[in-house]
């Protein structure tokens, strides 16, 4: 058991005096650098290391929210002074400056012990799509890790950190949070600025958050979804859906959760996760949550644009010229992703996009009458053996459940929900409209204490939630905001 | 000079006994039928007339709120009964049922006299691109009309019918209007329904009106401007848009408007639009209206997506079977500006929406500082010849202003602003952003009152606005709600 695996433990340790910035963090920075589950691309240097801590002087947890926290940045997000590969070496570039996150993060004292491996191009949901060698799963090392934020989930779920930067375009953020046992929190389009990201598809793309508790991602949230005014695609949140509405404590009685319908879902044959999920449904139920059978047709429809339509060639337009140039220099698995984007005309684009417009109005219209949607985060896992010798289905397989979230402008928070016979993880996603960030912190934080799993790989029991205000039952239950006309 | 050209002139008329609808909708068709300017495809048969007719028995404009008004339909709208042909006769076809706009009209008691000339596929600005004729200008049969709904533009501007539907992908609904003397409303996008309309850009088109007053306007936005679930880009209108919003009497003193910077005005050598551009400015300021100089060039830019950019591919999109059967069935300006879809790729096309999205972010930061801003509606006007020897850049020189509105989601009000030495009619264009059209319609109509023209081409004298109940002036300035969070 490992102590200070979350951000508010850490946080505790350090302001008691129990721990230091420059210990805690030099024996996190060896142990990182020591990892033999391919998990980093890149580490910072012991001088690094130093400049953070001497920014840290002086200071505390009570003046630096994130004081000496170490987090971890997948590597298509800018930290300055390491490279950004995107997992391909030959496309690799020094960027000048943090990415705007990053710098939020630091300025509020978390320390980035350095960039993690991908899926390159954060193009895959398996983690084993990378020049730095496949990520291994923090429960066993023969199966993957999810991607393509696989290095991202795996430091936070094996201790290394106490939380780091994804991304999710298709899935990238919620996936390996359940192959590995945490939570993984796909915010709001435009909550977290995604300046100083290497684009997959700009239109989808969000930066997301891995960490042990809704208690440490309400945290989080605080700093990384400031509003950056250089991201064109950056939307400043509501006021609803601010810090002080994340309310773990008793939003599963009487909510209105969504599920699909039981011939919609989809286990490829794991018949251990079927029955992690039914069980998840039966405990929701015995919290008198009302579940609502709902229609996940339009929702699965809208996913496969993903892929299948002309969003591929956003993929491609992230990185034309440099794969204009030599194709070659990509892993083949993606160079064949990239290759899709060929002959898909602007007219096709726009079709699509009138397609995915008919999808929304259907998907919102079952949304509205709930109060959050809960399906399986991924409906199986696979080895990486099995997934190198079958990379695109099995790929296809594992993006069900997550492909439409972007697409049609949700939220999601992917938490833990119990261990399949094989012993790896099994997770499920909260889904909400976008903004229902905190209201989906809420569920997910009520549903970890009823699990009351240990964090990640690393034994660590759950800790109970933090004590906070009461607040108004009604207000939070419903995400309404009341509105007086004037006139 | 007519009686009754207006909507409110109309109805008091039936109200009072002085008219029957009967009497006066076959005389107007009589009118219609006999018309010399090409602005009618095609009206409507006794039998139609009858049947109209038989709707309102028993009904007055107590119980129907548009009892036996006349309008006409661009023919790129569908109106049962008569075929759709969207100026393209290979085209056509026979509509099963009305548009949703055209029914709820329709079901007010509104009466449609027929379809109107266009240009095809609703595809310029000018009102030649027709196989049934250049539609000539009200004012000067040598002289464009201006498009592309000029044919609804001058069944209004002539007195044939008492308000029109257009439509408004670059300019459409704005520019015949100008050209015309008349009112041109681009309601914000998604509010009156496109179901029944032969797509030009989807994601961009706009079903508009064109009447004489902007009382007429705010009447028949009542009813064209009811949500339709059925068109997935129909959006729900704002309380603070609502019908009561309109209040026209007072808010051009103290009101921000935002103008181009001089050297950013383009009137293509016409020094008389010139003149009456900077008369209509000093006019505002004498109303104690604080003008605001503002860049222009975000907006000029974004426009210059519209032709030149992925766009021309949804008008491509929406008849590619048609042109890829056979293009030369299409006018040959449309069958150029289509080909322009060819080589246009789906990265293109999400690169476009990328540097919308940026000018989008920029113009939003400079509207945000204004009530409205007030553009020329047209920089310029040409006469038919010469405008059929250069038939693309004297278009785009005409959609200098226009284009940039849909691409950036404003809406708009045309209204006209003075008579240029050539004695063709000049307009302008008061701009806001989406869910200010009742806002733009009390600007339009305080403006309207100012300057005091007859309607349209009729010699009508422009009536007082109608008298209304005075409403708290802090509310209606500002279009903002004030917002009581609970909890």
């Amino acid at each position: 058991m490992m102590p200070n695996v979350t951000v508010t433990g850490l946080l505790a340790a350090y302001q008691c005096g129990e721990l230091s910035p420059a210990e805690e963090l030099s024996s996190r920075l060896a142990r990182a650098r020591a990892d033999q589950s391919n998990c980093w691309i890149e580490c910072i240097s012991d001088d690094q290391l130093a400049d953070y801590l001497s920014y840290l002087e002086g200071h505390s947890p009570a003046d630096l929210p994130l004081y000496g926290v170490p987090f971890a940045v997948k590597d298509n997000i800018d930290v300055a002074g390491l490279p950004t590969t995107a997992a391909c070496k030959e496309f690799a570039y020094q960027p000048d400056q943090n990415a705007f996150v990053v710098q939020k993060l630091i300025e509020a004292g978390a320390v980035p012990l350095g960039k993690t491996n991908l899926d390159q191009f954060a193009t895959g949901l398996v983690g084993t799509r990378s020049p730095w060698g496949p990520v291994k799963n923090s429960f066993n090392p023969e199966y993957i890790s999810g991607g393509s934020s696989s290095g991202s989930a795996v430091t936070v779920a094996s201790g290394q950190v106490c939380f780091s930067l994804g991304t999710d375009t298709a899935g990238s953020g919620r996936v390996p949070a359940a192959f590995n046992n945490i939570l993984g929190l796909k915010a709001s389009k435009g909550m977290v600025s995604c300046s100083g990201l290497v684009p997959a598809c700009r239109t989808l793309d969000c930066i997301t958050l891995f960490a042990h508790t809704t208690d440490d991602l309400n945290l989080l949230l605080e700093t990384a979804g400031q509003y950056d005014a250089e991201d064109c695609y950056a939307r400043e949140n509501l006021p609803q859906n601010s810090a002080s509405a994340y309310q773990p404590d008793n939003v599963l009685k009487g909510a209105r959760i969504g599920v699909p319908r039981e011939d919609q879902l989809a286990f490829f044959g794991n018949e251990s996760a079927k029955k992690l999920f039914m069980a998840s449904l039966e405990m929701l139920k015995a919290q008198q949550v009302e579940l609502i059978e709902i229609d996940f047709q339009p929702f699965a429809e809208a996913a496969l644009l993903l892929y299948e339509g002309p969003w591929v060639a956003e993929r491609y337009a992230a990185i034309d010229t440099f794969f204009e140039e030599d194709s070659s220099r990509c892993h083949p698995v993606i160079e064949t992703i990239l290759k899709g984007a060929e002959g898909k005309t602007a007219a096709d684009a726009f079709k699509a996009i009138y397609q995915l417009q008919a999808y929304k109005v259907e998907c919102d219209r079952i949304m509205e009458d709930l109060d959050v949607m809960v399906i399986p985060t991924a409906g199986t896992i696979y080895t990486i053996e099995e997934l190198l010798n079958d990379p695109i289905r099995l790929n296809s397989n594992i993006g069900h459940y997550t492909n439409f979230m972007n697409l049609l402008d949700y939220a999601g928070i992917a938490v833990p929900a119990g261990i399949l016979d094989s012993g790896l993880p099994f997770g499920i996603t909260f889904v909400g409209p976008a903004w229902s960030d905190r209201k989906l912190l809420s569920f997910g934080g009520e549903w970890q204490q009823l699990m009351g799993m240990p964090l990640g790989a690393t034994k660590t029991p759950l800790p109970a939630l933090a004590a906070r205000e009461p607040v108004a039952k009604a207000s939070m239950d419903t995400g309404n905001i009341e509105i007086a006309v004037c006139g």
